[in-house]
């Protein structure tokens, strides 16, 4: 885990919360006819920080034979824009996590708030579309980065997805 | 508006309730290492979907000093991936409209439902980031399509977005 | 193949001598942050263009286990800009072919030519990247879309890549 | 700059002769749908080193009225591939300048050269596509970095571009 620093924190106006984070810059690419970063960037900044994220807590994307996380839903919220070369921070961490399937959160900041992400991953073996149950010890991790077992989250607590 | 034909309803599995519609096929570069398409390519087809849209009702994409869709945020729920070359047809519409902001719809179809995807978006002008009201034949075109006012669908009814 | 019509030909400025053709229109995630079409979207195009190219000539992209083109060298050389929803024409055929290699030529037509490209490609087995003959019936399926043997271009002709 | 250290001389095994230089790690949306880099990705990784080194030399990428690089041609060619999350180093630098012109050259390394690339530019300003003379601090930064003019490089030493 490549864990945020104080330093990170008062640069780029991070809410308390958050371990795992990285910074980009605003390439050219990102950029639309407008000259602000294109709203799917965003989700290409989420998929960096899914992978690094699973892959600090020990699950590394391998190939299409390992069950790793298949995006089941995702979503952005926008809170204001980025230009040409700006710095950013992309932070992530889980919510909660079930039996076969997870939700992440993910936030960019840059002087306070940018964006702020979710996502539900399904963990499925790539080759063939099947659906695995997940590692005990990614749980664990999980739950050591502050995520909740999803069934304390449901009345009754008798779900499991 | 390119008004979905009953050939496309049939050759690609459409639900009922779209008008707006056009036909693309998987491209090489949509693809991820796992050879399907990466979940971040379908807000690229929703995004060439609301323009296509917004210009089927008469409000072209101009420039930066001309008020137009800047998206607040969005998500996208997959129920199948695609692979290479295969044909599928994307829908359009708006839920509802308020006074500065709005609500489209999107689907990606193949053998059925693909994707689903949401976004609201809020009329502004980018080079001052000044928000403007929506224009009165905007809405009336958006009401023709199907869409709400804003303040119909919320209890009480007064609420303005 | 889908062969250039002579209504193609006048609508985008098609110079004679190509045969493989397929219309477009400039996306908006084309557009860098001065609104013309990123230089890198041509390449994109290019690419779609080899791959079609290929499957009408008989040999789609399958996997990583069959034998197909896998890129040496490319290049583009830029006329004019392109700007939001311009339709344009993408062109391709192949130059020369030799044992395990061939060119490719490209172009981008609107009101006349846009951008011109070339591609070296090598016929490969991606998953150990071996490299393969090309398959006679591909060297003549070229040969009759106009491409040349590549050793009847050397100099003594006994050149074989 | 971001000069090039011994430390990445040796990590990256980058040949002698390139100063401006800056590190990246391959993305997942890099990748095609084999699971190699898609050559595609290189140019957009040598516009990220382009736009860095003339920000170097005092020359960012400011706005549409101001003059800068608008690609005029550009190449690549491909020594070996890069898998996911493949550590490289990107470096740029100026082979000549002429009045209005100028060419780079670019080079991935990992582990020695994975890619290399060149652009002719044309100072442009962008709102209007007029041509303008390479500012001469331009010239000098990058004689500074080892470009020659361009006369002196064609026979007869007259050529201006």
């Amino acid at each position: 885990m490549q864990p945020l620093t104080n330093e990170q924190v008062a640069r780029y106006g991070v809410e308390p919360g958050w371990r795992y984070a990285f910074e980009r810059e605003v390439r050219w690419s990102d950029l639309d006819g407008f000259s602000h970063v294109n709203h799917c960037a965003h989700f290409g900044w989420f998929e960096d920080a899914r992978n690094g994220y699973l892959e600090a807590l020990g699950f590394p994307l391998v190939d299409a034979d390992v069950p790793g996380p298949v995006i089941k839903e995702t979503s952005c919220s926008y809170e204001r824009s980025l230009s040409f070369r700006s710095p950013f921070l992309v932070t992530a961490r889980t919510k909660w996590f079930g039996t076969t399937s997870f939700q992440m959160e993910y936030a960019i900041w840059s002087d306070g708030l940018i964006a702020r992400g979710f996502a539900i991953a399904v963990w499925l073996r790539s080759r063939d579309s099947q659906k695995f149950p997940l590692p005990d010890s990614l749980c664990a991790a999980m739950a050591a980065d502050g995520a909740q077992p999803r069934q304390s989250l449901v009345p009754g607590g008798a779900a499991k997805t």
